[in-house]
């Protein structure tokens, strides 16, 4: 396993954490993996200490720096976007070089619940309300069960530090504002923390969601076909499918040329308005889509698009 | 139609709207319907408004009074699941009393976000994210996708006025908290207003839930055995189901005993505890839960129940 780690006390705990349940695990944690986003006057202050205790846990430690601000630009993508694109990247090509298998990230409860909410507010759709998954590729997330303020405890128990993250104090980021104000209100609501079953309503969404995309793949399979300008859907086959089934479908249609750009809600409507004739053509992320002769087509767009 | 109208804004200007459509729509509004719930000082100006209303328009109106309070505290229910029962109770009454054959009720886009959210936070699970339906049985909802603003304006713009819900103002009650501090913040968070998303959220996840109902309830029929004691499932061939589907037959199985008491993902989540063998037995509304010899069973307690 190698760990991400930014400094912050959800990663420390993840990397202590596994250092001791490797002993009894049958696994080893062979390398931590800092990305320096050159986002924070504090970077270098953050690298420094993950530095520190790599070396004070006796494991290696690859650092890369990365200008996430020239990098998001340049893609126009979201900063938040930008940093995960990047962060992820980074950590396949660490766990590559360090011969790991799996790479361990610190995202907790609380990710879990912000993220739930954050994708609620935006209309981010289903595949969005599922949240963090637990496990995806290379990478798995222990602690997504677990929340931020027991990670902290164990630390100040084991008498470990970490660093504080500035900007979470910035109100004017959404994160944060769902971080320390829309969930204590809503903690005041219930009387007790939401965390738990907004984390749990995720994990529901997902688990039926994985399952409608199952059982949706094949449909995808059968009705969609790849052409030299982009792919061709037959739109009276697609349209008596039940509803979930020909969202996910043209979500799935969508995706092959959106180059990991997110695909929304509003996305998914504006093709079904084309489907139903009541729009003529749309432009989505990396494709123009348009209904010809009874096909729903999807044109590849060139260069870097919306 | 029949209409129910408590008097508040969302009511009144649903009365309004349905007569003017009814002119064009080949439908007619045959009598209002107020319930007295006897639990607010303002009960007695509400019903007084209600009837002025209807005598204005030109319609009968049903108007029963009903002790909430006791009837609540006489089957152990809450003061809002309580009023939700003998409301649609007697509006249904009222219906088949005035030859109507739909009953239209107010509820608006910011009841289903705030619906969505106290169901959220409450853990109620996917059944409850779904949140208020359009339609259900005898009854519509033909305001669920527009805001509480729009109808204000459209009420002042008519120099039409209604009652207010003076409670709405206690913040004590959590719907209220929801509606008055935590949609607020997450308003601003997101720059706008986030109810149309989380409405748009709440009918994804029933359209996809309706749809998964669908494919389980066969499932249900096929493995759940009526007996003279309640109800038997073979243990071995649901817990072989994909996750999605043994949480609805269990979910289907527990509704069958608990006599309109809400089932939450705690019920269910016991009932996988049983299932897995982790747990002996359990109490849920209704049934208490047992596997005896390879079935799951679902014993029906007699007598009033938690």
């Amino acid at each position: 396993v190698l760990v991400g780690i930014s400094g912050g006390s959800d990663s420390v705990a993840l990397t202590l954490l596994l250092l001791d349940l490797a002993e009894y695990n049958g696994f080893s944690v062979v390398s931590l993996a800092h990305l320096n986003h050159q986002l924070r006057l504090s970077a270098a202050r953050d690298e420094a200490f993950c530095r520190e205790l790599a070396a004070r846990v006796g494991l290696p430690i690859a650092v890369e720096a990365v200008d996430v601000r020239e990098y998001a630009a340049a893609r126009r993508l979201s900063l938040e976007d930008a940093a995960r694109r990047v962060r992820y990247a980074f950590l396949g090509r660490a766990a590559a070089s360090a011969g790991a298998t799996r790479v361990a990230v610190g995202h907790t409860e609380d990710d879990q619940a912000e993220t739930f909410l954050l994708k609620l507010m935006r209309g981010a759709g289903l595949a969005g309300l599922g949240g963090i998954y637990p496990r995806r590729g290379l990478v798995i997330r222990p602690l997504l069960d677990v929340s931020r303020e027991d990670l902290r405890a164990y630390l100040a128990a084991r008498g470990e530090t970490w660093v504080e993250d500035e900007t979470n104090a910035d109100v004017e980021n959404p994160r944060n504002r769902v971080r320390h104000i829309v969930l204590p209100e809503l903690d005041r609501t219930a009387g007790a923390s939401t965390r738990p079953a907004i984390a749990r309503a995720a994990a529901l969404v997902r688990e039926d969601g994985q399952w409608l995309d199952e059982l949706s793949r094949e449909r995808f399979e059968a009705l969609a076909a790849i052409t030299p300008a982009g792919l061709e859907i037959d739109a009276t086959s697609l349209a008596a499918e039940p509803a979930p089934l020909v969202r996910r479908v043209l979500l799935e249609a969508m995706r092959q040329a959106a180059d990991g750009r997110e695909i929304g809600l509003d996305h998914i409507e504006a093709v079904l308005a084309v489907l139903d004739r009541s729009r003529g053509g749309v432009d989505v992320p990396g494709s123009r889509v348009e209904l010809r002769r009874g096909k729903l087509v999807l044109v590849r767009q060139k260069g870097p698009s919306k």
